[in-house]
């Protein structure tokens, strides 16, 4: 078995990030929509330390989110003001606390694929190790009382299968969208210590429209009647889908190829069997967003904690 | 022939934007993204009057555009800071100049989706006429000298076929990818006159993914040779395709189903013939980026000026 078989042997291996031949022939890499380089910054100064990587469509909330974490794990600076280490661009916004790392990556799987692409290359290039990377978002629940949050165990198609379709010089590729289990029940667990919100275990639909691709009746176009619409997420729920979002099937993917332990943990912001529009009070809402936010915060602290205690 | 069937018989009639029955129930639409409502915000009496929409990915890049366009029509303010509309939010940034409204959508078919149900549903909520709207944005280009500006004839799939495919209820739609001919020709010969930079008309494709689905070396995976990159890519030039971006397909079907006349207009950064990598200098990459603006600001000061003249 030569390296490069070894390596494809290994695809969870604690650092197996980037899996092409190109990159090593390159003299630079330009991450172009981070605005970093392998030329411009020193990668494995800055970044060799990262552990967590938290991922989420709002910088707003990203930002927030390091306030947050830095709070939570003692590592608070009162004279920081936690600069946007992508502030060379307004593509996406990534900030640093200690070991933990937090990426905004926009709406949708092509905007967050764009992110993971240069994330991944960004890990690798730092030399990471043992990085663990979650996705905290938002999304629409069936069934569930709003403000409910979905760790997720599949993430499904539109046509509730477990498999992202990836177009390659015009043909498709279909990669296996799934996340590591175990991270999924620890994070369960941290939740029920918690014990602050409902949190359960559930499919994600992943898909790549809003409105009509969600069965939603207020978009600006609309075919469907009410009842076509209750008899589709039906069905998902049948498929055992707890909510819908529109990341969570290529963040699965890439992560899987490249050795990445990856979760997916969404607050539900309202029950698309009762409703299609966002309109509760910002309040409300603004408190459900920050639900992920506390169940991973928690979820690091632990861990740093174990950590720090075996060593 | 009833009123719905009148409806649809002029799809391309000046004020068909939406096409929802359910929306005529509904006793308030939440523009979400946007931040905006029709309980909460007066819609005809701040968005009435607008003639012309131009959208692009970067928030930085619409609020350039808008403080451009601004002064290339006379109504730049010097006390004002042009406020972002959509501030409530960090989801998307909308300025409004004018008749001209400058909105940002994000990268990749979902983001652009979402923000263009929001915006059909905004014009139409606001009794706007006779409105174009015009994509300016970034591209690859194929076989063309960087910088080089592109008017789309028509937007294709990795496929090189006209269509974008919408999944509604699971099922697979496939729309018409046609864009305004005669508005692309009156932008070429508008750069024609401007004799700036050069500007073609032709194909442009679309893709779901800015690495492995555009042929590149340089993602985090890689599965396929130079060789095979460049056989893709001639094929495509076959086609008749001059650049790659993600937005165009959806951008025309929607703006297509609600008779919106419509344009792209992207700059190529390079040629993807010759290379993946942006790597070129900050300046260079940033006067590129100004082209689109410069043509469809000087557009938009011939259509007002034709109109004042008429009036």
């Amino acid at each position: 078995m030569n390296q490069e078989e070894e390596k494809r042997a290994a695809p969870c291996s604690s650092s197996v990030f980037v899996n092409n031949p190109h990159l090593d022939v390159m003299k630079e890499d330009v991450l172009y929509h981070f605005g970093l380089g392998t030329a411009t910054h020193d990668l494995p100064a800055r970044f060799g330390d990262v552990k967590f990587v938290c991922v989420g469509g709002s910088p707003w909330r990203m930002k927030s989110f390091t306030e947050y974490i830095a709070a939570e794990i003692s590592m608070e600076d009162p004279e920081s003001e936690y600069p946007n280490i992508c502030a060379g661009t307004d593509r996406y916004a990534m900030y640093k606390v200690g070991p933990v790392l937090s990426v905004s990556h926009g709406m949708g799987i092509p905007s967050i694929a764009i992110m993971l692409h240069e994330l991944i290359k960004l890990l690798h290039h730092a030399h990471c190790q043992d990085v663990t990377i979650i996705r905290i978002g938002t999304s629409g629940g069936i069934g569930l009382k709003p403000g409910t949050v979905v760790v997720t165990k599949q993430s499904m198609d539109a046509t509730f299968l477990p498999k992202f379709e990836q177009v390659i010089l015009g043909k498709t590729v279909v990669r296996n969208t799934d996340l590591d289990q175990c991270l999924a029940e620890e994070l369960l667990q941290c939740s029920n210590e918690l014990n602050q919100f409902e949190t359960v275990i559930g499919n994600t639909m992943c898909t790549l429209d809003f409105y009509e691709g969600q069965a939603r009746l207020d978009g600006a176009f609309c075919s469907y009647t009410e009842k076509d619409k209750q008899e589709y997420l039906k069905k998902a729920s049948e498929a055992g889908i707890c909510n819908i979002e529109m990341e969570s099937s290529v963040f699965a993917a890439m992560c899987k190829l490249s050795g990445l332990r990856a979760a997916v943990v969404c607050v539900t912001l309202l029950d698309r069997l009762k409703g299609d529009q966002l309109g509760g009070s910002h309040e409300v809402l603004h408190s459900y967003q920050l639900r992920p936010q506390i169940l991973v915060g928690n979820y690091i602290k632990k861990q740093l904690k174990a950590k720090a205690g075996r060593s």
